[in-house]
C-alpha cells in the first residue's frame, strides 16, 4: 500500500479509499492510484475481493459484553488465538434480547465473515445455530448445542459448584449460603443445582433461606450480604459461595465495611478465577474457568476448521483453585 | 427484498429498514420481517450494498488491548454509545509494534468503515492520523494530534498527577513513592512529570530512588514494593502513588501479604479509576478517567460528524476520586 502511495504521489488513506471502491476522492488521484495499481497488477480491496472468491480475512466474533473482565478475558484469548493467522476478529455486540442477538448474527454474516465465534448467545435457538453452522465453520462458546457439542466450548458449571460447595463442607462449614447469578442463564441453574447437590450428598439439609438470587454483579453481592446477616441469627453459616468471582468481590466489600474478617469470621468462595481475583485481600479460592484458554482454543479451531482440517476441543472442567479466602470453620462469631 | 416484503405483509421500505437495524420501525411488522427473514436464511449482503452506495454502517475501532479491564471500559462505552444508531463497531487489535498498527488500520479501512476511532494508538505518527481524518471521519482516544485537537479525547495526564500529588502532601505526607507506567508511553511520563512538580511546588525535594519504573501492570507493583521496602530505612515514605489502579492493585496485594495496613502504615493512591477499584479494600483513593464516558462521547462525535453535524468534545479533567486508601501520614512503623 505504501508503495502504491509513493509511486501515485498521494496518502496512503488515499490509496485505502480508492481501492475501497469509495468516490469521494479527487478525480486526478484517483486516476493515479488506478494507473500504479493497474501497473503493479495490485489486488483489489478485501470487500470486492470477498464478493469473488468468498474470502475476506475476518472472523465475526458475537458477545454479549465488551466491559466486563470476564468477556475481556474472552475476548483476549480469541484475539490472541488469531494472531500470526492472516485473519482478524471483527466484533459485533448483541445483548440479552433475541432481536439484538439475531441482527448482530446477520450484520456479521453480510459482511460476509469466513467463521463465526458465539460467546454466551443464551438467545439464539439451537435450530437457528444448526443452520448457520451447516453453511460457516462456528465455535460456540458457553453453551451446549446439541448436535454440535464437538464444536461448543463449555464448562459442567454442576460440577464445578459442586467441587466448591464439597470443598467447603471438606472444611467443617455446615451453613453454606449460595449467592446465585442471573437466573435466566444455564450457568447460573447449574451452579445452583450443583451446590443443591453435594450438600444432599452430605447429608446437608438445603436451607432455601440461604440461597439468595444475584445477577453476577458487584452489587448483587453486597446487597445479598444484607439479607444473609438480618437472618443469621435463625439461618447460621460460616461460608458463602457466590455464583461468579465479581460477585464474591461485592460481598468482600460488603463485609470489609462491617469489619467482618475474611476468611477467620465468614470463608469466601468465588467462580471463574478473574485475573483479578488474585488480587484481593485475601486472595480469593475459586472454582477456575480458563476463559483465556476458553478464547484461544476457539480460534484456534476455527482456524482449523476453515483449512479443512480436524479439530478437537479439549474439555474444561472446573479446578479448585485454593488462595486464603476459605479457612477451617470457627463458626460465625457473632460482633 | 420485495419477496420478503410480500410475505411479511410490509412495504419494501419497512424491510429495507429493518435489515439496515433501523430500530425505527413498529414491533410487530419488525417481527413479521425477522420471521421472514428467518425462514427464507436470508442475510442481505451488505458488502455489496457497500460498493454500490457507499454505506456499510461500521465504524472501525483500533484498539491496543482488548482483555485489560481499561481498554474494556472504553469499548463498552463506545458500543453504548452506538446503540440505536444504524452503526455497528467492528473492532480491530493493533499492537506496541507499528506496522501492526498501519495494518489494522488499514484492514479497517479496506472493510469501508465509515468512521475510525483510534484508542491510544501510539505508534501512528501525527502525519498519518492528520491524511486519515482528511478523508474519514475520525476520532482519536488517549492522545492529542496537532491540528487535530478538536477530534481527539484526552485527559491531561499532568494535571490529574499533580492533583493526586497535592491531596498526598495536603494529608501531610512527605515521602511519598511513585511506581511509574510504562516509559515508552505519553501517559506515563506526563503522570511522573505532574507528581515531580508537585513535590517541587510543595518544597519537597523528590527523590529519584523512590521513582520505581513499574509497566501499568498488577505484578510491577508488586515488585516494586520489594524494591520500596528494601530501602526504606535510607529513603523513608508513607504513601505511594501509583501510575494506575492497576499497579495500585499489585501493591495493595503485596503489603497485605506482608501484613503492612492500608492506609494506616502506608497510604496508597491509584490512577484511572476502574470499575474495580471501588471493590478494593479497602475502596481506592484515585484519580478518576472517565474512561467510560470518553468511549461514549468519542461514539456521539462521529455519529455527529458522519451527519455533517458539528461536534464539541467536551474536556475531561483528572477528577479526584476520595476513598478509604490514603489516611493523614502517620510515619511508617516498623514491623
Amino acid at each position: 500500500m505504501y508503495e502504491i502511495a509513493r509511486l501515485a504521489g498521494v496518502s496512503q488513506s488515499t490509496v485505502s479509499r480508492v481501492l475501497a471502491g469509495n468516490t469521494f476522492v479527487a478525480p486526478e488521484k484517483y486516476a493515479a492510484v488506478m494507473e500504479v495499481v493497474e501497473r503493479l497488477n495490485y489486488r483489489p480491496n478485501m470487500a470486492a475481493q470477498g464478493l469473488v472468491n468468498g474470502r475476506t480475512s475476518a472472523i465475526g466474533i458475537l458477545t454479549r459484553s465488551l466491559g466486563s473482565p470476564f468477556y475481556g478475558e474472552l475476548l483476549r484469548g480469541i484475539a490472541v488465538g488469531l494472531q500470526g493467522s492472516s485473519f482478524s476478529p471483527v466484533i459485533s455486540m448483541g445483548s440479552e434480547k433475541p432481536n439484538e442477538d439475531l441482527n448482530a448474527v446477520n450484520f456479521l454474516l453480510s459482511r460476509r465473515v469466513d467463521a463465526l465465534i458465539l460467546l454466551y448467545s443464551n438467545t439464539l435457538t439451537d435450530d437457528y445455530i444448526r443452520e448457520i453452522a451447516a453453511e460457516t465453520p462456528l465455535v460456540v462458546i458457553g453453551r451446549s448445542v446439541p448436535n454440535l457439542e464437538e464444536q461448543c466450548v463449555y464448562m459442567n458449571n454442576f460440577s464445578g459448584a459442586y467441587t466448591a460447595v464439597a470443598y467447603l463442607i471438606s472444611k467443617g462449614h455446615q451453613g453454606i449460603a449460595h449467592i446465585t447469578g442471573s437466573m435466566d442463564t444455564p450457568d447460573a441453574n447449574d451452579r445452583r443445582a450443583g451446590y443443591i447437590q453435594a450438600l444432599i450428598d452430605h447429608q446437608i439439609e438445603p436451607d432455601p433461606e440461604l440461597i439468595i438470587e444475584g445477577d453476577f454483579a458487584e452489587t448483587s453481592g453486597q446487597l445479598a450480604v444484607d439479607k444473609l446477616l438480618s437472618i443469621r441469627d435463625a439461618h447460621p453459616f460460616s461460608a458463602i459461595f457466590a455464583a461468579n468471582d465479581q460477585t464474591a468481590m461485592g460481598v468482600r466489600l460488603a463485609l470489609y465495611h462491617r469489619q467482618i474478617d475474611v476468611p477467620n469470621d465468614i470463608s469466601l468462595m468465588g467462580y471463574d478465577d478473574l485475573s483479578s481475583s488474585q488480587y484481593m485481600t485475601p486472595p480469593l479460592t475459586t472454582i477456575r474457568q480458563p476463559v483465556y484458554y476458553m478464547g484461544l482454543m476457539a480460534s484456534k479451531a476455527v482456524l482449523a476448521a476453515m483449512d479443512g482440517k480436524e479439530f478437537h476441543l479439549p474439555e474444561f472442567p472446573g479446578e479448585l483453585v485454593v488462595r486464603q479466602s476459605v479457612s477451617i470453620a470457627g463458626g460465625y462469631r457473632k460482633s
